[in-house]
């Protein structure tokens, strides 16, 4: 599995992660694959919170990381926007990792919504009426609308919670507007960030991560190598029925399992 | 106005066409424009017109122009997928320009609507069921959405016709699914094709449109010149009502206004 590869690229949640629960075996194959010299970068379509706040977490399991390692949509929304509209000035919702993200890269926040260029939407789990008011004012004033990714639901302690894909509908729904543009896996934007990050070529990369679509999708529409980890929204049934161009490479019980490719 | 101008990018419906009527004095602006050397290109979110057909509806009222400077949402689209998904089979909706434009660009045509990485949608105006159904079902079965522009109506000989938004509506309402990407004016993707095209600077360009959000929105976001024409969706009272960042730096009653500065 490993043969050929000079980096590898982590999903975060349902992969090292099972809510604030590390997976059993994540920390001693990470520590294994860095003892062998192979690069590592963490991908995660995690939009509200920021690289020091990711890194930290997997730091307080005892992984050791640098903060630029973790390539999150909330990073790569910035990355995004001061390449690309560097006069840009942005209005945030979402919880405050990417307000923390967006001028640590360079990002201008605008200072009142109606002075906003852009509205960002992430996850905001500790939103108040007034937050909502403000995105939905600065849109219907002429913001446009960049998600950082658009997942639906994600689960924490009672189940499926209402994720970004929500606080889209709400904007978009009363204003009319559409969002132009989400930055989340299995996009290209968040590829070529982790593969800059670790200057590697995607033949020489092999990504794990638990979903289908955004993880094993982004490999293989890039040319890496794909594994599937069963510690979250997949199955290896569903992995199995999908057309060949869709399957992942492997599929591993869990991230413990890689340890033994090492 | 033109002082410092290098190269001027004109919007086509609602500045240099009202329908299939030029509008008066668009050949003699542009022709003295090229007679001055000033470089010209057009930027339009027509998606479903290839580089080919747009160059003939202007050749055919005498404008000289280059397939190439027809910087159109659809061609975009093509650029895009060929730069960062080369390998991605796309299934499309939408008249058969952007059919054409897509494998000129090199990006590959899937033969099935399930061997679709990508579904593209652009305008459609002699959709048939059977056609929208395909796209459904390349969705439905994993593909991702890309629209060329998300306008809500155009208008034609009627009135205001319903626009690609509607095809966006039609597909994200029975998938479930979203589009992760708009391609179209105002976007960087267009104002980076125009500026390459033209081997410019943003400064030394001026963009002409008849569209505050989509022309001078691209043109403000880019630290280009910006004039407003009078011929098309807005009126001046609008322009001016805006603040001063979103304001057209100049406002024409229409193309023919813009000779007296050549």
């Amino acid at each position: 599995m490993l043969k050929d590869i000079e980096a590898v690229l982590f999903d975060i949640d349902g992969t090292i992660f099972q809510g604030d629960r590390l997976i059993e075996g994540a920390k001693e194959t990470i520590d294994a694959l860095q003892a062998k010299g192979i690069n590592i970068a963490y991908v995660s379509n995690r939009g509200n919170v920021s690289q020091q706040e990711g890194c930290n977490k997997l730091r307080l399991h005892g992984i050791k990381a640098d903060p630029a390692s973790l390539i999150l949509s909330s990073t790569v929304t910035a990355f995004f926007i001061k390449k690309h509209y560097p006069q840009a000035a942005v209005w945030i919702l979402g919880n405050k990792g990417l307000g923390e993200e967006m001028p640590r890269h360079g990002v201008l926040l605008a200072k009142k919504p109606e002075e906003a260029d852009f509205v960002v939407i992430t996850l905001h789990d500790e939103i108040t009426y007034s937050e909502l008011n403000d995105a939905f004012k600065a849109t219907s004033m002429g913001a446009r609308l960049i998600a950082t990714n658009a997942d639906k639901t994600y689960p924490n302690e009672d189940g499926a919670a209402i994720d970004v894909a929500g606080f889209i509908g709400a904007i978009e729904a009363a204003t009319g507007r559409k969002t132009e543009l989400v930055i989340g896996k299995p996009s290209c934007f968040m590829a070529e960030a982790a593969l800059s990050y670790l200057q590697t070529s995607p033949a020489s990369c092999l990504i794990v991560g638990d979903s289908l679509e955004s993880d094993i999708g982004l490999g293989r529409m890039q040319g890496m190598k794909t594994a599937l980890v069963l510690t979250g929204n997949a199955s290896k049934g569903e992995a199995e029925s999908l057309p060949a161009r869709r399957r992942p490479d492997f599929i591993l019980s869990s991230i413990a399992e890689l340890r033994r490719y090492v």
